[in-house]
């Protein structure tokens, strides 16, 4: 097991008192992270519908998805046999049937067809149809929106779930450090990203690397303003400016890092911005500690941004933690003015001053834990810009 | 560019068609397959909410999202300029401000918000709560389900998009015999799985690999039962059956395949299974042409393993073509009894007669397609069982 029972026991309490403080009985997730912290579950069979159900007087929830899904959830999950439940083959991804009927029936059986049922309303992995067909089946039920409930209760980490992240960080150096050894003029950045994905997943002794929730993103030459677009089979050339952010996944867990390398010898002008982003990197993660709010965070960076000619509109930085394609954030603060959620000891962010702008870009990140005396770093490498 | 813009321009007029019989005047589309089809956009931003728009009366669909994404999607689509419209940061994962509402501003702008607008409410990618911003912003529009009708347009492919699943297909059988040469007792899953991603990225000669919507899925032992999980640190023991199950991905397109290898000598009774199976899906393959249905080709198999002990209740195909994660599939029809759709020339499938049981399993597939005359193969590799 990836995690004892007594920690998903936790988990559960705390998802409880959320529901009951929001007055919902039972709460069904859909989010592939939020299912995964509640029961375990690891499977890549969220293209079907699915979901975990947490009823405020059961001692464990139920996973329901497809039948053919049922010995995987056996497996990774830490819930009892009669708790699993899958539904036959003709419900996916069919005309006729839906599996948010069978998800009611269950309900139904139960005796439960009368309670305040919490949906994540605003998140992918709950269609407008599966809200509707639900309602149409459970019309005594009351339906409220639970939407990132589960990822706010996911953000104080536990100190495995830090230990698999620190894992994870360090799958992240390897990765980070391979291509950087291979970037040079003329190799091809699809021949880099192959590396990138090798050291990814074969991981470090004793800690293989799972699929991480994000591509590899590597923007260079004349795309460096495009962060998200995959890498081509063009050659990196002289003066290019190449970005890379990534991150390794141990156990859903992920610990991304952004650093970037120069081919060539950088103008002074182009130091000069590095500079200013290493120092707005550097003065947030002086400030961050329990108790400062993102608010707060985000102006220090502004604050030294503005003795330079740099303007950045994006935020400067998200929560981390579980993630399934296509996400490794936890959609919950964001690191940006007018952002006053408060962070507290033991929560997890990729702080990631990011600068993309039409010709150059230059981005460098941490990923941290929140602790009451400061922050610590999750990773152990060299910020400083990559001469190649 | 990928494709001709008259390509994109054929694929928009398919669709137009299909919006005129349902009686839609515009169609937001938020699914990114879709997104890319229509637009030719391909970044890994589809953690936020965007969306391309189709006006009827329009020539060009307009693409809209992150700002930090405008760059991308000037580089990838064929859209003009004043049809790339971003919105600010601000708008991601606010609590305050909507990415719909800057939508329904769009529209208001054109004044065109008196219209009928067709969602994608049964697909993932558009959330509950995005559908009731956008009605809210918009009192005066009719909503209408659009859900799969860009999916079903999708089907029918082009001489280019053939012409790619066929590359995508040799990267599919070079990660393939990679992986099943270094499968043998005592090396590690993870290992192999890195060595596939490796393959799979770096491609073949003139052409790498983008990232496949699935990863590579690998049940082996006491996990045979199990086809979603991700790989672990496990050795391969003897007598391991194996199951492979992956894709190559060319500009998004997808050619999959599954083949399977027993490490060690299998009993008869296990190779009887492995020939049933080869022979349903022969004969599978003998029947499928353009007019043929889903149902027909799911009774052909039937028929064939009813002669066994074999049981399998879920479908043997469905059809397949551009993927984002976390689905390689077109989510259209289904080969599955019960299913009357009708296959036509140049639609391209999955044929998949995986049989996964508690202690055994069996995986073998071809992607195909269509055409008047029978079906053809898209890659080259033996289905035998892979001895070890």
């Amino acid at each position: 097991m990836v995690f004892e029972k007594a920690e998903f026991r936790e988990r559960l309490h705390k998802t409880k008192v959320e529901m009951q403080k929001r007055e919902i009985d039972i709460l069904i997730s859909t989010n592939p992270a939020n299912m995964n912290y509640l029961s375990g579950y690891d499977g890549y069979s969220f293209y079907v519908i699915q979901g975990v159900m947490v009823l405020i007087n059961e001692p464990e929830p139920i996973w329901i998805g497809r039948n053919m899904d049922v010995p995987g959830a056996a497996f990774s999950s830490w819930l009892s046999t009669e708790n699993i439940i899958g539904y036959g083959d003709d419900y996916v991804q069919s005309n006729t049937k839906h599996p948010m009927h069978f998800f009611a029936d269950v309900l139904i059986e139960k005796g439960v067809s009368n309670k305040r049922i919490g949906l994540e309303l605003g998140q992918d992995s709950l269609s407008v149809t599966s809200f509707m067909e639900l309602q149409k089946k459970l019309p005594d039920c009351q339906f409220k929106d639970a939407s990132f409930l589960v990822n706010h209760v996911r953000m104080i980490k536990s100190d495995t779930e830090i230990h698999y992240m620190k894992l994870a960080g360090e799958i992240t150096v390897n990765a980070m450090i391979t291509a950087f050894d291979s970037i040079q003029e003329g190799v091809i950045e699809s021949d880099v990203a192959s590396g990138i994905y090798q050291s990814l997943i074969k991981g470090k002794e004793d800690q293989h690397g799972d699929y991480p929730a994000i591509i590899p993103l590597m923007s260079s030459g004349q795309k460096i303003a495009a962060p998200h677009l995959s890498w081509t089979n063009n050659a990196y050339k002289k003066e290019d400016i190449v970005t890379l952010e990534l991150s390794g996944c141990v156990h859903r867990y992920h610990a991304p890092l952004a650093r970037t390398a120069y081919i060539g010898t950088p103008t002074q002008k182009y130091l000069d911005i590095v500079n200013i982003v290493l120092e707005g990197l550097y003065e947030m993660l002086q400030v961050i500690k329990a108790g400062i709010t993102c608010d707060e965070i985000a102006r220090i960076w502004n604050k030294v941004i503005a003795k330079s000619t740099i303007t950045k509109d994006s935020r400067v930085g998200y929560p981390i933690g579980i993630g399934y394609p296509p996400d490794w954030g936890e959609q919950t603060f964001s690191i940006r003015p007018g952002d006053s959620s408060i962070l507290q000891n033991n929560m997890t962010f990729h702080i990631l001053p990011a600068l993309f702008q039409a010709d150059t870009g230059f981005v460098v990140s941490e990923s941290i834990r929140v602790t009451e005396k400061g922050c610590e770093l999750l990773t152990n490498l060299s910020q400083n810009l990559v001469q190649k």
